[in-house]
């Protein structure tokens, strides 16, 4: 695919607007179309979107005209709803990306269910020779402590070696694909090509893919929770953040209240809150004395250092 | 809630209109937010939409435009998914819906568990007092043959009764249902009112509630296929009639393609095929000779008469 | 439906045992197919279950064999996915209930959308004459500050009138509804009895009605985290505390989990958290030098008094 | 993992029998927890159920006592049921499958989202050296009128060709993978591994994972209408074969019907059946007088031969 034609489609769908009596979200509108870039070749566009902050409102209400009374009831409402889990007013709102992203990050994210999806075919077409080669600085070592996690940076020899055989295994397995296919302009006429279905098995999982995928408000915090927090895989937390900066350009107050009650909140269980009462109270607490085992007396002293 | 004073509130929305560079359907704007009477007292509201018929077309082919090529070549495209099932390009597409009707519709309506909604709540407002009445002309006898379906019309004394049970039942409930909440102008300060979400047990399940209803373009074909079919029950499938002739101007290709491949479409049992097939070949198939069963048969032969 | 009719059905599945080599819980098992009575006419009934917590732990892993290890590992791993929101392997148990409710119990029921429903039809079949009034002690007045809540209970002659409204309207609209069925022995044979989908709108949100309900563990807990708290309707909380001890008979440890890190669990949002770390550090925290907002306050202060 | 420890689990599994008063079927108990191959190292196994034939009848008649009235009226029912699209009775029987699979046939699988999924983490552990390589029977080439499509099988230099690029690719990604873990026995100590989340990217799309999958019947019979369908791709619909013949062991009477009214069945457009009708009163339908384009004629006289 040819990028000037891209940038030509993208400039085309962006010239033309219309009227509309729908809710519209100028600092969104501003946003439609355009590629942000995320990893070395990847992109999250926004495509189309439906509902804003008042829509919320609107629905909680099930109200005939638009959803504001005073900005300032609006807020408190949405960050009531937002505190006590009444998420259904927040499905009222949708949102569709178009996003380019490595195969195995893709395998993450469509484990998210609630969402609608369509990903470009490679039984049906043939994918472009793009792959994920993280930056050096991406480079993690296995974590020593944590079975999914990453630990210090590699570098010199170390990273060279990696780079250099995450490289030629992809671009290799890229070759063999279009040799297998035989298609285009140095296709063999002398031989068939293998079919498509069956050659994309030779490409490696940092192959870039695409898809539309579509989800409303709710959902999307709920993605945002997993994959804009801190243990989530880098590659995948990047896409995240940069959706997280869109969502707060669409509904910048619903964005608000998610970020209090949901991104920093945290979530104590009975014995936890049973140790704070405790300490508030005057008491030192111990892991031993807490009934806290080892691991939850260290995710929660990490919140409340003594 | 003031007639006049939802009037206004209507007026005003549509009286708002913003720049966007969204798809937008001319013919949907003209609709937005207007209600559309059904039964006696309900209605049908579009409060929002997002897509149009390019909008499948661009997610089936994941590309960066609009999805028109030539108009010709897209509808090709829509009827192709439509025919054989290709279901996910149809999810791009959104709606939501005011909608007022009777409780034991929304009964019904509900069972389509893949859309969004909030309801008017009877545990925190208090309904108001409407309900429904059939009209004459639906006020339907038991069928003799259908355990779930209506034979002929009441009417003369028979009809006059069960209106006059349907109304005074109706009227009494809610008039109790007022008094135990002791609510508002009349209310007595010598009593104490019983809570909102008690009272409403009172009422009958012909009063009218009210919801926001968000679902898409595939879920709602499948909502219109059961209830805008011969066999719903008039009082839903008056709502679906509705909606269809919505639809119709939303995606008019998509709903073209939707009414010859779903609607008026004849799904024919392996057994059935193997009987037309003989019948073309020539054959005089008798039931007995069918290999159908009596139900079978008739379903059968309802189609292609003999 | 005759009662003991019920009663030999029940004994007679219950009479009939096979061997399996599925997982199987004793415990859960003793309590198969027996109507536990929920307020006046309802019940809950467990009539199929899959899974154990061995199941949870053997679906985490991914593995060849039963779950169980050690019981006290699989424990701590139960433990930690249900802390830490790991929440697919619990999908990997179901549970399948039968239970009659009142109606306006089951709209509130039915919002829960990622279950499987079948519900006896009022449009196929006739409802019995059973319909819920709430014992003396759950008729509570609306509350003065909570709009949806309730507040003291009512007594004396308040009492009295309600429970006598309740009970005579739902008594006269069943026997319109009867009357205009005009079905079973005491029909008329000179008159037509009315469509049972159109009789049943004449009957009251308190009549009976019954479904089978099918969900999985993780959407389990989910209901019961919103409907066995305490700020759930009574009438509800009273089938959800049922299907709670259910649940500790069939999963004891992943209930118990449930009970530490989810229903007896607080979720303090980012800026509650650094109020508990100034007060943590000897501050005399005011609702003024919060920052949190007069409901949140109150909240905070609920669950750590000052 | 070793084969030898595998089947040790499996027997270990299989030998502990228990009694349950639940709906059990004989003939499903017996392949319980057995691995069914399928590809070259791929398997699918059954590892618990619930519900049988009659528990869809049960559910169905929302009844007290086993579905079963007599066998002839309870097939009667399902198939009934499974004609006209009442789904709901068939989501109340589970199955739950352990499914090892090539990751490209995995990404096709979990596009069906109305499923729970616990797929093995390579974030987390290590993957085995697994790949799929066609047998030479089922190496074929690009269709060359389907673009989804395969056309004739490759044989010869051509086939040699093709299965030596897709060893020797995988094999060396496999290595390379293993190199940058440097984890286990052969690990080099004065060298840091690359994190496993990182390493994954390197291997290609015919490696081997597996999950636990667990759905519904209604689910299932959707999965397999799609996949057991000639048109999709060979490799994931020979799992779909083997679940097929797994479905047959467990509700015979419900797969029967799937097989009559869904899986063999032909789906008319409302032009076809006019098409039809006309041709059966003797009329010489063309495809210029039918009113269908080229696709359409091509597949209705594909079923309906002239």
């Amino acid at each position: 695919m040819a990028d000037d034609l891209q940038r030509q489609e993208i400039a085309d769908a962006r010239a033309s607007a219309a009227e509309t009596i729908r809710p519209t979200v100028p600092a969104l509108e501003a946003m439609l179309f355009q590629a942000f870039p995320v990893l070395d070749h990847g992109f999250v566009r926004v495509i189309d979107y439906m509902g804003d902050d008042s829509a919320i409102v609107q629905a909680a209400r099930v109200s005939y005209g638009r959803g504001t009374k005073r900005v300032q009831e609006d807020a408190g409402l949405i960050r009531y709803l937002m505190r006590h889990r009444h998420t259904t007013p927040f499905e009222m709102c949708d949102i569709k990306f178009h996003v380019k992203l490595p195969i195995f990050v893709a395998r993450q994210w469509i484990r998210h269910r609630t969402a609608s999806v369509n990903e470009y075919s490679a039984r049906y077409s043939i994918l472009d020779n793009e792959f994920y080669i993280p930056a050096p600085g991406n480079l993690a070592a296995q974590s020593a402590t944590n079975r999914q996690g990453r630990g210090e940076v590699l570098d010199g020899a170390e990273a060279a070696e990696v780079l250099d055989l995450l490289r030629s295994d992809a671009e290799r397995c890229y070759a063999h694909y279009a040799q297998m296919l035989n298609e285009g302009d140095d296709a063999d006429p002398t031989r068939r090509g293998l079919a498509r279905e069956l050659a994309r098995m030779n490409l490696t999982l940092n192959t870039y893919t695409q898809w539309y995928w579509k989800t409303n408000l709710h959902n999307l915090f709920h993605f945002l929770s997993l994959r804009a927090d801190s243990h989530a895989q880098y590659e995948i937390r990047v896409y995240a953040e940069t959706m997280l900066r869109i969502t707060e350009a669409w509904v910048p107050i619903a964005c608000a209240a998610f970020r209090d009650y949901r991104l920093g909140a945290v979530t104590l269980s009975a014995q936890m809150v049973a140790v704070l009462q405790r300490m508030l109270a005057g008491e030192a607490v111990t892991q031993e004395t807490s009934g806290l085992n080892r691991r939850e007396w260290t995710e929660f002293t990490a919140c409340f250092p003594r």
